[in-house]
Parts: structure tokens; sequence; C-alpha cells
């Protein structure tokens, strides 16, 4: 599916239409009508606010893992109670969001009660970006941080082969006076999304983001796809990050590592099958200030010493355009995911 | 105070002898005997395992601030029960491992019974390494994440000015087959103690660690302490985790930013009047398996992709050596010690 600078030819939809196109496409394909819901939403929501990499470019593996049976579209996740600020949550082996959720409200009102709750999710695919996770808790005025572990494809620093994923962090917090501060990374020096926009586009890497099939630096992101293997971001600190993503994502939640399943017999399977963890936190419980209040006040001091633009402002820049303007695809794309939802 | 390597002549002392000479030199720079025995086992601690920069390094700059008046010796925690997962200590303006101390066994309790908790520091001292903070958690079989704050000298990614501290980040784990799994890091490109360490024996930084007074790019310890400030770690991603460090360590728990505090009127004051936010986790909460078998299962992976060293390896062998050996310092150092233990 070429992006949508790849021609002049592009159409322009609502929110509320490219997420009805999608959730037709993913009920089209087996899966129930919540997570279709669940599933469109996410998705349109990473195109609407310019999230290329985990927009509609991802709704092919999603197609590709339902059809491969490799994800199972129908699961209803199952929810469990098990302390004051616990709640777990056996995905089915199903996709992340659904569970997520399923668990959220309870999720919610334990944090609010106890002044912090977790939510630790297994037996699930997490395909989308990580940040729809996390900025609705702000919006709340909650604070949330959520770690995910994926697919062995980063080496840790000092090692020679692959074993980690791109396993991302992302976090959440209210503002008084803009947006909520948000941040998703990934603890690879680049996501693997984008690896493969660039490979799309013939565009080479920079130098430091990964190695080929041999173990050697690479700038060509197909050498890196092709039996290579990325990086991790800031060198042995964004290992040491990325290993606590596997402890928490996997084994706290008793989730697979990302190196514990095996897709290879389900050709076509592009989805991690691990776990999740989401901490989220009441930040009026730790002090008699308002937490909104303050975080704003860093932003102002932020902008103060130079730093312009706020980590997610970007994505809330597009959001606006999107939302007034409408969602820009190509001619190409829609067409493409008009006969998906058709078929 | 010069490093042991600077001379010929060394002492050695056991864990305990050196811890209550510490204690000794803290009573008599007016702390209470519960904050000399904390900050004493704590420094000594540091200097066991081989974490030169807050070992007795530390010790002048503890005692100028307590001199100073900047930071209460005698300071006692008041902590307060908030919810069934979040205890708050008010620091008092003293020390901040007295008041993770003083609310220790009821985090523990609560995180054992909700299955996480939250201890939300304020109004406090942090002068120390944060791994102390959080390996004896493991100890217990618990997991624990760690944050605080400190005091500008770190330019936010694209800013023009400091405005962060160094920030740092510790974990630990428990593991089945071996010492916790912990890391400690922070999110600046270079720890302030090691900048510090190499300016006293005249070594260069590598690149990218920091700028001097005009913000251009240096490689001189000096020229960074002396009007300079650091870089982040891993550009905008370390600068995001930074600013995460900010407000979970001030903005949640009612502490100072790291730009909020101004020591100037107290010549000789050197600790950092912040925050500090730590999250403790029972881990078999979260699935029916072992979380120290899974987390071993990790570890025996990231040795065998190649990863021979596990972050706090040295650490640990360091301890080991000083244990069955004691510990070495120079004669002049320790002599030192002994003046500040007996003025």
């Amino acid at each position: 599916m070429p992006s949508p600078r790849d021609t002049a030819a592009t159409e322009t939809l609502s929110f509320v239409e490219l997420t009805e196109l999608l959730q037709r496409i993913f009920l089209r394909h087996g899966t129930s009508p919540a997570v279709a819901q669940v599933l469109a939403e996410n998705c349109a929501s990473a195109e609407r606010d310019g999230s290329h990499s985990h927009g509609i470019f991802r709704i092919k593996g999603y197609l590709a893992s339902l059809g491969a049976g490799w994800v199972d579209g129908q699961a209803v996740p199952h929810v469990e109670d098990v302390g004051a600020a616990f709640v777990r949550v056996d995905a089915g082996g199903g996709f992340a969001q659904p569970a997520l959720h399923a668990a959220r409200a309870l999720v919610v009102e334990k944090a609010r009660h106890a002044g912090v709750a977790i939510l630790a999710i297994r037996n699930s695919h997490h395909f989308a970006a990580l940040w729809p996770d996390v900025e609705p808790f702000a919006q709340e005025g909650l604070v949330a941080l959520s770690v995910v572990n994926s697919m062995t494809c980063v080496v840790p620093h000092g090692a020679q082969r692959p074993l980690f994923g791109t396993n991302p962090i992302a976090f959440a917090a209210p503002r008084a006076e803009g947006p909520p501060i948000v941040f998703d990374m990934a603890t690879s020096a680049i996501a693997h999304g984008d690896v493969q926009i660039a490979a799309r586009e013939g565009r080479a890497l920079a130098p430091g983001m990964g190695v080929d099939g041999a173990g050697q630096p690479t700038q060509d992101p197909k050498a890196v796809l092709d039996g290579g293997a990325l990086l991790t971001f800031g060198g042995y600190k964004g290992s040491a990050l990325s290993m606590m993503v596997e402890l928490l994502s996997a084994a706290l939640t008793g989730g697979h590592f990302s190196f514990e399943f095996d897709m290879s017999t389900k050709p076509g399977a592009q989805t991690p099958w691990t776990g999740q963890l989401i901490i989220v936190i009441d930040p009026d419980k730790g002090s008699g200030q308002s937490f909104a209040q303050r975080s704003e006040e860093l932003v102002r001091q932020m902008h103060g010493v130079g730093q312009e633009r706020m980590p997610a402002d970007r994505r809330y820049r597009q959001r606006q355009k999107s939302l007034a303007e409408g969602i820009v695809l190509s001619a190409t794309d829609l067409a493409h995911l008009q006969a998906l939802a058709a078929r």
C-alpha cells in the first residue's frame, strides 16, 4: 500500500468515516464486532494524528495475522480482579487493545481509590502504537505508564545476536492548559515500522540503527529486515530499559518473552504474541497541589529554556488539522481499503 | 579527597568498620543517630560495591550541606497512609533515605496486599546512588522502580539552556538463581559524580556528554562543571525520560522541580532539595508463574546471545571481594575520615 505522498490523487475522509471503513474491514476478516470497533478506532486515530507507521499501513499485517489463524479475532478477554490495585487480563490469544478496553473501567476505579493500579495483560497481540493506550488516562487526570514487548529483532548491548523486541515505553500525564504530555518511544534505535517505511520508500537509515544478517552495521533497511536486527537506543542504557520492558511485559504478566513464540508455522503471521503492562496513578494523591498545574509549569519552563516542541505536539497539530479538514488518503489506498471492506 | 589509586599506601576496613566510621562522622556533623545510621550504611554500601562516585567521595558534600544549614540532619520524616496502595512522606527538609526507611515496611505491606504500591517522598535531599533504594525490594521478591530529580544541569533535547537534573531511573527485580537484576542510570549522558571525578583526575570526557558555559560542546569536565551543562543520553528519548522523572519525582510527590530551589544563599550547600518516587510491585500477582524463574530465563537467554555482563555484575563482584577481603581505602582518605569523625 503506497503512502499518500506517492500519488497526486487523494481523497478526504472524516475520522468517523475512516473508523467505520476500517471497522467493516476487520469484521469482514474475522473479528468480532467488539474487536473490530476497538482496532478500527485505534488505527484510525494513528492515521488521523499522522502516525503513519501505525495507521492504515498496518492493515495488511493485521489481516495477514488474522488470515493465518495466528491471532484470534473473536477472543473475549478474561478480566481478573486480583488485588486492591491489580487487575490482570488473559486476552485469549486476541489483540491487546480489546483486553485493555475490557479492563479499563476497573483499573481507573482502582487507581482513583488506591492511588495506583496495575493492569497486566497476557496472551495478547499488540500491533499498534502505544500512545493511544496511555493518552486517554491522562485526559481523565491520571498518569499512565505502559510497556509492551514485541518480537526478537533487537541486539542487547554487548551481545552478538538479537533477543529483545523493539519494546516501547509510553507515558502520559495531564496538564492544566493543554493536551496531555505524552511520549511513546521504542527502546530500539528506530521503530520497526519506520524501518519498513524506509525500505518501502527506498531511503537509507541513519548510522547506528541496525545490523545485517552477518551482524555487521548497515544503513540498508532491507538488510535489517532480511535477517538483520536493530540496535538499542542510547547504548547500554536503552538496552537495560529494553530488558526491563521484557520483565514487566512478559515475566510479570505471564505473557511470552519476545523470543518465546514461533510464528513460522502460520504463514502470514506478523503480530507479536506477548504481554503488556500499564501502571495508572492518581497524581493528586501525592501532594496537596494540583498535578496538572505543576506539569503545566514544567512545560512553561521547558519552553523557556528553548525546547519549542513537546513530544506529542506534531501529533496534536496533525489531529487538529485532520479533525478540521478531514484525513487525507491517496486514492489508491482508499480504493484498496474499500475493496478489503467489500470482500 | 584523592581516590585510592592516587597513592600506594592503602588501608583495609570491614564493611561494618567503614559503616561505623561514617556513622560517627555524620553524628559529629549534626545528624540524628537514626539519620547517621541510614546514611552511613548507604554510603558504605556504595564504597563496598565500587560505586566510587557515590561512596566516601560524597562525604565532603554531605557535610558541606549539613554545615550550611541547607539540609536538616535531625529531620523526622512524616509518613502518611493515603490509600490502599499509596504512601507519601514529607522528609521535613532532611535526606530522602531516612524517609524511605521510615515508610518502607508500610509500602511493602501495601504492595503485597494490593499488588502494587507507591511511595511518594517530598521535601527531601537525595545525594546518593539510586540502586541501594531499589535492590532491597528485589531481595524480598518484589519489583521496584524509582526515579529522583536532582538539580538543573541538563539541557533538554532541542533547548539552549539547562533545566533538568541528571534525573536517574533505577530498577530492581528478583531472579531465581542469582542476585537481583538491578540497573541505575542517569538520564543525562553522564552522571554528575563521574564528571566531578574526571575533573579531579584530569581526564577528558567522551564527546556528546556536555556543553560549556556558552552552550558549546566540550570534553573538558571542568568547563562542564564551571557554568556548563550536561546533555541527555540517547537524544530526544533520554530527554523525554528526564522530563518524566521531573513529573513523577516532583509534580507528583509535591517536591521541587530541579530548577525550583536556590541554594546560593547557603554557601557550601550541594544537595538537591526535590522529591522521589518509588513504585513497588508484587510480581507474583501478575501470573500463575514464578516471576523469579521467568526472569532467570531471560538472563539465561541474554547470556545465550552473547551479553556476558548484567548491569549490576561489576558491583556484585566488587561486593563479594570487599566482603571477603575488606574495603580498600587510601591511607590519606582514611586519615581524613578519621579526622572528620574525631572533630
